[in-house]
Protein backbone atom coordinates (compact mmCIF):
# COMPACT_ATOMS: atom_id res chain seq x y z
CA UNK A 1 0.00 0.00 0.00
CA UNK A 2 1.31 3.23 -1.06
CA UNK A 3 2.70 5.15 2.56
CA UNK A 4 1.56 8.83 1.61
CA UNK A 5 -1.92 7.61 0.83
CA UNK A 6 -2.11 5.25 3.81
CA UNK A 7 -1.14 8.21 5.71
CA UNK A 8 -3.66 10.40 4.37
CA UNK A 9 -6.42 8.21 5.24
CA UNK A 10 -4.89 7.65 8.47
CA UNK A 11 -5.28 11.37 9.25
CA UNK A 12 -9.02 11.48 7.95
CA UNK A 13 -9.56 8.67 10.44
CA UNK A 14 -8.07 10.48 13.12
CA UNK A 15 -10.43 13.39 12.28
CA UNK A 16 -13.66 11.56 12.46
CA UNK A 17 -12.75 9.94 15.52
CA UNK A 18 -12.48 12.92 16.84
CA UNK A 19 -15.87 13.88 15.99
CA UNK A 20 -16.67 10.46 17.15
CA UNK A 21 -15.38 10.83 20.20
CA UNK A 22 -17.24 14.46 21.00
CA UNK A 23 -20.70 13.25 19.60
CA UNK A 24 -20.65 10.15 22.38
CA UNK A 25 -19.38 12.71 25.43
CA UNK A 26 -22.63 12.36 27.12
CA UNK A 27 -22.63 15.70 26.58
CA UNK A 28 -26.54 17.15 26.35
CA UNK A 29 -27.67 17.56 22.61
CA UNK A 30 -28.11 21.51 23.79
CA UNK A 31 -24.68 21.62 24.18
CA UNK A 32 -23.39 19.93 21.24
CA UNK A 33 -25.47 22.25 19.24
CA UNK A 34 -24.51 25.23 20.48
CA UNK A 35 -20.74 23.87 20.18
CA UNK A 36 -21.53 22.60 16.82
CA UNK A 37 -20.93 25.72 14.66
CA UNK A 38 -17.47 27.06 16.12
CA UNK A 39 -15.69 23.28 16.41
CA UNK A 40 -16.69 23.39 12.69
CA UNK A 41 -15.01 26.99 12.36
CA UNK A 42 -12.15 26.15 14.33
CA UNK A 43 -11.26 22.89 12.18
CA UNK A 44 -11.95 25.54 8.81
CA UNK A 45 -9.44 28.10 9.91
CA UNK A 46 -6.61 25.57 10.61
CA UNK A 47 -6.75 24.43 6.99
CA UNK A 48 -6.58 28.14 5.76
CA UNK A 49 -3.87 28.43 8.43
CA UNK A 50 -1.86 25.19 6.42
CA UNK A 51 -2.73 26.30 3.27
CA UNK A 52 -1.10 30.17 4.39
CA UNK A 53 1.82 27.95 6.00
CA UNK A 54 2.40 26.40 2.91
CA UNK A 55 2.29 29.51 0.85
CA UNK A 56 4.41 31.58 2.57
CA UNK A 57 7.37 28.72 2.61
CA UNK A 58 6.66 29.00 -1.34
CA UNK A 59 6.95 32.52 -1.26
CA UNK A 60 10.26 32.63 0.81
CA UNK A 61 8.17 34.80 3.09
CA UNK A 62 10.08 37.91 4.33
CA UNK A 63 6.83 39.78 5.33
CA UNK A 64 6.06 40.29 9.37
CA UNK A 65 2.53 41.03 8.79
CA UNK A 66 2.19 37.21 6.67
CA UNK A 67 4.30 35.59 9.09
CA UNK A 68 2.08 36.40 12.33
CA UNK A 69 -1.31 35.60 10.21
CA UNK A 70 -0.21 32.22 9.60
CA UNK A 71 0.53 32.13 13.22
CA UNK A 72 -3.09 33.21 13.89
CA UNK A 73 -4.82 30.98 12.10
CA UNK A 74 -2.46 27.54 12.59
CA UNK A 75 -1.52 28.23 16.51
CA UNK A 76 -3.72 31.22 18.23
CA UNK A 77 -7.16 30.55 17.35
CA UNK A 78 -6.25 26.44 16.91
CA UNK A 79 -4.43 26.08 19.81
CA UNK A 80 -5.96 28.89 22.32
CA UNK A 81 -8.98 30.92 21.65
CA UNK A 82 -11.02 28.34 19.49
CA UNK A 83 -10.97 25.41 22.10
CA UNK A 84 -11.51 28.14 25.30
CA UNK A 85 -14.78 28.96 22.88
CA UNK A 86 -15.43 25.26 23.14
CA UNK A 87 -15.52 25.14 26.47
CA UNK A 88 -17.47 27.94 26.67
CA UNK A 89 -20.10 27.24 24.75
CA UNK A 90 -20.52 23.63 26.05
CA UNK A 91 -20.86 25.39 29.39
CA UNK A 92 -23.47 27.76 28.01
CA UNK A 93 -20.87 30.60 28.52
CA UNK A 94 -22.17 34.27 27.60
CA UNK A 95 -21.01 36.68 24.66
CA UNK A 96 -18.97 38.77 27.03
CA UNK A 97 -16.88 35.48 28.03
CA UNK A 98 -16.21 33.95 25.09
CA UNK A 99 -15.39 38.07 23.86
CA UNK A 100 -12.66 37.84 26.71
CA UNK A 101 -10.98 34.55 25.59
CA UNK A 102 -10.03 35.90 22.20
CA UNK A 103 -8.68 39.08 23.63
CA UNK A 104 -6.73 36.43 25.96
CA UNK A 105 -6.13 33.69 23.08
CA UNK A 106 -5.25 35.46 20.02
CA UNK A 107 -2.06 37.70 21.42
CA UNK A 108 -0.95 34.33 23.37
CA UNK A 109 -1.68 32.15 20.96
CA UNK A 110 0.50 34.46 18.25
CA UNK A 111 3.02 34.69 21.51
CA UNK A 112 3.21 31.34 22.13
CA UNK A 113 4.19 30.38 18.21
CA UNK A 114 6.80 33.34 18.86
CA UNK A 115 8.65 32.04 21.37
CA UNK A 116 8.27 27.94 19.42
CA UNK A 117 9.69 30.19 16.59
CA UNK A 118 13.04 31.03 18.82
CA UNK A 119 13.13 28.23 20.56
CA UNK A 120 13.46 26.12 17.03
CA UNK A 121 16.22 28.83 16.59
CA UNK A 122 18.09 29.07 19.99
CA UNK A 123 16.42 26.49 21.69
CA UNK A 124 18.61 23.53 23.79
CA UNK A 125 18.14 20.66 22.28
CA UNK A 126 18.24 18.93 26.16
CA UNK A 127 15.12 20.80 27.24
CA UNK A 128 13.38 21.12 23.73
CA UNK A 129 13.63 17.39 22.51
CA UNK A 130 14.77 18.88 18.80
CA UNK A 131 18.71 19.05 17.22
CA UNK A 132 19.83 22.39 17.47
CA UNK A 133 18.72 24.90 14.89
CA UNK A 134 16.22 22.60 13.63
CA UNK A 135 14.09 25.35 12.04
CA UNK A 136 17.34 26.39 10.60
CA UNK A 137 17.83 23.34 9.01
CA UNK A 138 14.45 22.87 8.19
CA UNK A 139 14.54 26.25 6.08
CA UNK A 140 11.05 27.79 8.43
CA UNK A 141 9.63 30.92 7.31
CA UNK A 142 8.77 32.53 10.23
CA UNK A 143 8.51 35.71 11.91
CA UNK A 144 11.95 35.63 13.66
CA UNK A 145 13.41 35.38 9.92
CA UNK A 146 11.25 37.58 8.33
CA UNK A 147 12.56 40.57 10.65
CA UNK A 148 16.03 39.21 10.30
CA UNK A 149 16.16 39.30 6.52
CA UNK A 150 14.34 42.76 6.49
CA UNK A 151 16.81 44.20 8.54
CA UNK A 152 19.99 42.74 7.32
CA UNK A 153 22.94 44.03 5.37
CA UNK A 154 23.44 42.63 1.73
CA UNK A 155 26.19 40.07 3.56
CA UNK A 156 23.81 38.88 5.94
CA UNK A 157 20.92 38.70 3.72
CA UNK A 158 23.06 36.62 1.33
CA UNK A 159 24.17 34.33 3.83
CA UNK A 160 20.43 33.62 5.03
CA UNK A 161 19.90 32.61 1.83
CA UNK A 162 22.57 30.48 1.32
CA UNK A 163 22.21 28.60 4.35
CA UNK A 164 18.63 28.66 5.52
CA UNK A 165 16.89 25.31 4.65
CA UNK A 166 19.94 23.20 3.56
CA UNK A 167 19.27 19.83 5.38
CA UNK A 168 23.24 19.49 5.72
CA UNK A 169 23.87 22.81 8.34
CA UNK A 170 25.70 21.65 10.49
CA UNK A 171 26.60 23.31 13.72
CA UNK A 172 28.77 26.33 12.74
CA UNK A 173 26.32 27.29 10.20
CA UNK A 174 23.41 26.94 12.80
CA UNK A 175 26.05 29.22 14.78
CA UNK A 176 26.50 31.73 11.54
CA UNK A 177 22.66 31.97 11.27
CA UNK A 178 21.85 32.60 15.06
CA UNK A 179 24.46 35.33 15.04
CA UNK A 180 22.66 37.16 11.68
CA UNK A 181 19.45 36.61 13.78
CA UNK A 182 21.12 38.45 16.69
CA UNK A 183 23.00 41.20 15.19
CA UNK A 184 19.96 42.47 13.36
CA UNK A 185 17.92 42.75 16.06
CA UNK A 186 15.83 40.04 15.32
CA UNK A 187 15.85 37.86 18.43
CA UNK A 188 15.32 41.25 21.00
CA UNK A 189 12.32 42.37 18.54
CA UNK A 190 10.49 38.52 18.73
CA UNK A 191 11.52 38.72 22.08
CA UNK A 192 9.38 42.43 22.27
CA UNK A 193 6.63 41.05 20.72
CA UNK A 194 6.08 38.10 22.83
CA UNK A 195 5.96 40.71 25.83
CA UNK A 196 3.56 42.80 24.37
CA UNK A 197 1.50 39.90 23.36
CA UNK A 198 1.60 38.20 26.65
CA UNK A 199 0.88 41.38 27.87
CA UNK A 200 -2.67 42.10 25.91
CA UNK A 201 -3.37 38.80 26.79
CA UNK A 202 -3.67 39.24 30.61
CA UNK A 203 -5.01 42.43 30.62
CA UNK A 204 -8.30 40.99 28.75
CA UNK A 205 -8.98 38.61 31.47
CA UNK A 206 -9.52 41.60 33.49
CA UNK A 207 -12.67 41.85 33.97
CA UNK A 208 -14.93 40.48 36.40
CA UNK A 209 -16.87 38.32 33.39
CA UNK A 210 -14.29 36.07 33.70
CA UNK A 211 -14.18 34.42 37.57
CA UNK A 212 -11.51 33.98 39.51
CA UNK A 213 -10.19 30.59 39.36
CA UNK A 214 -10.42 30.53 35.19
CA UNK A 215 -8.49 33.82 35.54
CA UNK A 216 -5.62 31.99 37.99
CA UNK A 217 -5.59 29.19 35.22
CA UNK A 218 -5.59 31.19 31.91
CA UNK A 219 -2.52 33.55 33.82
CA UNK A 220 -0.39 30.44 34.68
CA UNK A 221 -1.00 28.67 30.56
CA UNK A 222 0.05 32.59 29.78
CA UNK A 223 3.78 32.12 31.38
CA UNK A 224 3.69 28.28 30.40
CA UNK A 225 2.83 28.78 27.01
CA UNK A 226 5.40 31.06 26.75
CA UNK A 227 8.77 31.35 28.98
CA UNK A 228 12.26 30.80 27.56
CA UNK A 229 13.17 27.43 29.24
CA UNK A 230 10.33 25.79 27.37
CA UNK B 1 2.47 26.11 -3.07
CA UNK B 2 2.86 21.36 -3.72
CA UNK B 3 0.01 20.82 -5.18
CA UNK B 4 -0.39 17.52 -3.18
CA UNK B 5 -0.45 19.49 -0.53
CA UNK B 6 -2.80 22.10 -1.30
CA UNK B 7 -5.03 19.13 -2.68
CA UNK B 8 -4.96 16.94 0.85
CA UNK B 9 -6.10 20.30 3.11
CA UNK B 10 -8.52 21.44 0.56
CA UNK B 11 -10.18 17.80 0.83
CA UNK B 12 -10.01 17.93 4.63
CA UNK B 13 -11.71 21.79 4.28
CA UNK B 14 -14.58 20.01 2.27
CA UNK B 15 -15.03 17.07 4.98
CA UNK B 16 -15.08 20.18 7.80
CA UNK B 17 -17.81 22.04 5.33
CA UNK B 18 -20.06 19.78 4.78
CA UNK B 19 -19.87 18.70 9.19
CA UNK B 20 -20.71 22.84 9.21
CA UNK B 21 -23.50 22.24 6.59
CA UNK B 22 -25.18 19.55 8.99
CA UNK B 23 -24.56 21.89 12.16
CA UNK B 24 -26.45 24.91 10.42
CA UNK B 25 -28.93 23.09 8.72
CA UNK B 26 -31.37 24.59 11.20
CA UNK B 27 -32.51 21.10 12.39
CA UNK B 28 -33.28 20.31 15.95
CA UNK B 29 -30.21 19.67 18.70
CA UNK B 30 -32.08 16.50 19.45
CA UNK B 31 -32.41 15.23 15.84
CA UNK B 32 -28.68 16.23 14.78
CA UNK B 33 -27.61 13.92 18.42
CA UNK B 34 -29.46 11.24 17.10
CA UNK B 35 -27.95 11.43 14.10
CA UNK B 36 -24.41 11.70 14.87
CA UNK B 37 -22.93 8.76 15.70
CA UNK B 38 -23.76 7.04 12.50
CA UNK B 39 -22.72 9.97 10.32
CA UNK B 40 -19.06 9.54 11.69
CA UNK B 41 -19.41 5.79 11.89
CA UNK B 42 -20.28 6.35 8.17
CA UNK B 43 -16.81 7.93 7.52
CA UNK B 44 -15.07 6.22 9.57
CA UNK B 45 -15.91 3.14 7.67
CA UNK B 46 -15.49 4.81 4.21
CA UNK B 47 -11.94 5.54 5.45
CA UNK B 48 -11.55 1.87 6.16
CA UNK B 49 -13.11 1.22 2.88
CA UNK B 50 -10.69 3.18 1.11
CA UNK B 51 -7.34 1.69 2.78
CA UNK B 52 -9.23 -1.88 1.72
CA UNK B 53 -9.12 -1.10 -1.61
CA UNK B 54 -5.47 0.59 -1.35
CA UNK B 55 -4.41 -2.87 -0.18
CA UNK B 56 -6.59 -5.18 -2.71
CA UNK B 57 -5.10 -2.95 -5.26
CA UNK B 58 -1.13 -3.35 -3.84
CA UNK B 59 -1.98 -7.37 -3.59
CA UNK B 60 -2.48 -7.81 -7.19
CA UNK B 61 -6.41 -9.11 -5.46
CA UNK B 62 -8.03 -12.20 -7.62
CA UNK B 63 -10.20 -12.66 -4.25
CA UNK B 64 -13.59 -12.72 -4.98
CA UNK B 65 -14.78 -12.09 -0.78
CA UNK B 66 -11.97 -9.38 -0.36
CA UNK B 67 -13.31 -7.51 -3.55
CA UNK B 68 -16.92 -7.47 -2.31
CA UNK B 69 -15.84 -6.52 1.00
CA UNK B 70 -14.40 -3.26 -0.37
CA UNK B 71 -17.35 -2.60 -2.34
CA UNK B 72 -19.35 -3.17 0.66
CA UNK B 73 -17.42 -0.41 2.56
CA UNK B 74 -16.82 1.83 -0.02
CA UNK B 75 -20.16 1.69 -2.01
CA UNK B 76 -22.55 -0.11 -0.06
CA UNK B 77 -22.57 1.36 3.20
CA UNK B 78 -21.27 4.67 2.53
CA UNK B 79 -23.44 5.31 -0.80
CA UNK B 80 -26.90 3.52 0.48
CA UNK B 81 -27.34 2.46 3.71
CA UNK B 82 -25.63 5.39 6.24
CA UNK B 83 -27.33 7.82 4.02
CA UNK B 84 -30.81 6.25 4.52
CA UNK B 85 -29.90 5.51 8.05
CA UNK B 86 -28.65 9.27 8.35
CA UNK B 87 -32.14 10.43 7.16
CA UNK B 88 -34.02 8.10 9.30
CA UNK B 89 -32.39 9.20 12.16
CA UNK B 90 -32.79 12.80 11.61
CA UNK B 91 -36.68 11.70 11.03
CA UNK B 92 -36.71 9.81 14.47
CA UNK B 93 -37.32 6.03 12.75
CA UNK B 94 -37.80 3.26 14.58
CA UNK B 95 -35.25 0.62 14.71
CA UNK B 96 -37.17 -1.40 12.51
CA UNK B 97 -36.87 0.52 10.00
CA UNK B 98 -33.29 0.93 10.17
CA UNK B 99 -32.97 -2.42 9.74
CA UNK B 100 -35.11 -2.37 6.60
CA UNK B 101 -32.77 0.18 5.39
CA UNK B 102 -29.78 -2.03 6.20
CA UNK B 103 -31.76 -4.79 4.84
CA UNK B 104 -31.56 -3.04 1.07
CA UNK B 105 -29.13 -0.56 1.11
CA UNK B 106 -26.24 -3.49 1.70
CA UNK B 107 -27.22 -5.79 -1.02
CA UNK B 108 -27.99 -2.85 -3.84
CA UNK B 109 -25.08 -0.72 -2.66
CA UNK B 110 -23.11 -4.44 -3.80
CA UNK B 111 -24.93 -4.74 -6.87
CA UNK B 112 -24.43 -0.87 -7.55
CA UNK B 113 -20.50 -1.86 -7.44
CA UNK B 114 -20.91 -4.78 -9.52
CA UNK B 115 -22.71 -2.87 -12.16
CA UNK B 116 -19.86 -0.38 -12.26
CA UNK B 117 -17.44 -2.58 -12.39
CA UNK B 118 -18.94 -4.06 -15.63
CA UNK B 119 -19.23 -0.15 -16.90
CA UNK B 120 -16.02 0.22 -16.10
CA UNK B 121 -14.90 -2.90 -18.94
CA UNK B 122 -18.14 -3.29 -21.08
CA UNK B 123 -19.73 -0.28 -20.82
CA UNK B 124 -20.42 2.40 -23.81
CA UNK B 125 -18.42 5.81 -23.48
CA UNK B 126 -21.11 7.26 -25.05
CA UNK B 127 -23.17 6.90 -22.10
CA UNK B 128 -20.83 6.30 -19.48
CA UNK B 129 -18.97 9.44 -20.53
CA UNK B 130 -15.36 7.37 -19.35
CA UNK B 131 -13.29 5.63 -22.15
CA UNK B 132 -14.02 2.17 -23.38
CA UNK B 133 -11.80 -0.14 -20.74
CA UNK B 134 -10.83 2.50 -18.38
CA UNK B 135 -11.10 0.43 -15.66
CA UNK B 136 -8.88 -2.02 -17.33
CA UNK B 137 -5.81 0.48 -18.42
CA UNK B 138 -6.21 1.48 -14.63
CA UNK B 139 -5.87 -1.91 -13.81
CA UNK B 140 -8.58 -1.82 -11.28
CA UNK B 141 -8.54 -5.20 -8.94
CA UNK B 142 -12.53 -5.68 -9.35
CA UNK B 143 -14.55 -8.64 -8.28
CA UNK B 144 -15.13 -9.10 -12.12
CA UNK B 145 -11.49 -9.72 -12.02
CA UNK B 146 -11.35 -11.06 -9.58
CA UNK B 147 -13.80 -14.41 -10.44
CA UNK B 148 -11.91 -14.06 -13.95
CA UNK B 149 -8.69 -14.57 -12.74
CA UNK B 150 -10.26 -17.67 -10.54
CA UNK B 151 -11.57 -19.17 -13.76
CA UNK B 152 -9.03 -18.53 -15.98
CA UNK B 153 -6.27 -20.66 -18.05
CA UNK B 154 -2.85 -20.67 -17.62
CA UNK B 155 -2.78 -18.37 -21.14
CA UNK B 156 -5.84 -16.33 -19.74
CA UNK B 157 -4.37 -16.00 -16.58
CA UNK B 158 -0.91 -14.42 -17.90
CA UNK B 159 -2.67 -12.16 -21.13
CA UNK B 160 -4.50 -10.72 -17.57
CA UNK B 161 -1.44 -10.40 -15.85
CA UNK B 162 0.48 -8.85 -19.04
CA UNK B 163 -2.04 -6.60 -19.98
CA UNK B 164 -3.98 -5.45 -16.98
CA UNK B 165 -3.26 -2.10 -15.56
CA UNK B 166 -1.17 -0.94 -18.49
CA UNK B 167 -2.02 2.85 -19.58
CA UNK B 168 -1.23 2.62 -23.48
CA UNK B 169 -3.87 -0.09 -23.83
CA UNK B 170 -5.39 -0.08 -26.82
CA UNK B 171 -8.67 -0.91 -28.73
CA UNK B 172 -7.69 -4.31 -29.40
CA UNK B 173 -6.15 -4.95 -26.17
CA UNK B 174 -9.34 -3.76 -24.47
CA UNK B 175 -11.47 -6.39 -26.65
CA UNK B 176 -9.18 -9.48 -25.95
CA UNK B 177 -9.27 -8.53 -22.48
CA UNK B 178 -13.07 -8.24 -22.68
CA UNK B 179 -13.10 -11.68 -24.20
CA UNK B 180 -11.17 -13.56 -21.23
CA UNK B 181 -13.67 -11.81 -18.80
CA UNK B 182 -16.73 -13.65 -21.37
CA UNK B 183 -15.16 -16.50 -21.61
CA UNK B 184 -14.11 -17.33 -18.63
CA UNK B 185 -17.89 -16.60 -17.47
CA UNK B 186 -16.77 -13.88 -15.10
CA UNK B 187 -19.44 -11.37 -16.81
CA UNK B 188 -22.25 -13.98 -16.66
CA UNK B 189 -21.51 -14.58 -12.57
CA UNK B 190 -21.12 -10.85 -11.65
CA UNK B 191 -24.33 -10.30 -13.57
CA UNK B 192 -25.82 -13.24 -11.39
CA UNK B 193 -24.66 -11.73 -8.31
CA UNK B 194 -26.24 -8.46 -9.84
CA UNK B 195 -29.44 -9.84 -9.53
CA UNK B 196 -29.23 -11.87 -6.83
CA UNK B 197 -28.63 -8.78 -4.71
CA UNK B 198 -31.33 -6.84 -6.41
CA UNK B 199 -33.97 -9.37 -5.36
CA UNK B 200 -32.63 -9.17 -1.98
CA UNK B 201 -32.69 -5.67 -1.55
CA UNK B 202 -36.53 -5.52 -2.63
CA UNK B 203 -37.25 -8.57 -0.52
CA UNK B 204 -35.74 -6.22 2.52
CA UNK B 205 -38.42 -3.83 1.65
CA UNK B 206 -41.04 -6.36 2.11
CA UNK B 207 -42.35 -5.02 5.66
CA UNK B 208 -44.84 -2.57 6.51
CA UNK B 209 -42.28 -0.36 8.80
CA UNK B 210 -41.61 0.86 5.16
CA UNK B 211 -44.22 3.22 4.40
CA UNK B 212 -45.48 2.90 1.00
CA UNK B 213 -44.29 6.01 -0.75
CA UNK B 214 -40.45 5.38 0.84
CA UNK B 215 -40.90 1.55 -0.83
CA UNK B 216 -42.46 2.98 -4.31
CA UNK B 217 -38.89 5.85 -4.57
CA UNK B 218 -36.56 3.30 -2.85
CA UNK B 219 -37.54 0.50 -5.79
CA UNK B 220 -37.12 2.68 -8.49
CA UNK B 221 -33.61 3.76 -6.94
CA UNK B 222 -32.60 0.23 -7.15
CA UNK B 223 -33.76 -0.23 -10.59
CA UNK B 224 -31.41 3.34 -11.45
CA UNK B 225 -28.91 2.40 -9.65
CA UNK B 226 -27.91 -1.19 -11.63
CA UNK B 227 -29.37 -0.77 -14.79
CA UNK B 228 -27.33 -1.71 -17.48
CA UNK B 229 -27.16 1.10 -19.46
CA UNK B 230 -25.72 3.76 -17.01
Amino acid sequence: VPKASAAILLGDLCLVWSDLMLARSGLAPEALARAASGYGEMRAELMAGQYLDLLEQALGGRDLERALRVARYKSAKYTIERPLHLGGRLAGASPAVLDAYTGYGIPLGEAFQLRDDVLGVFGDPATTGKPAGDDLREGKRTALVAIALQSATPDQAALVRRRLGDPALDDAGVAELRAVIEQTGALAAVEALIDDRVTSALAALDTPVVAAPAREVLTALAAAATCRDV
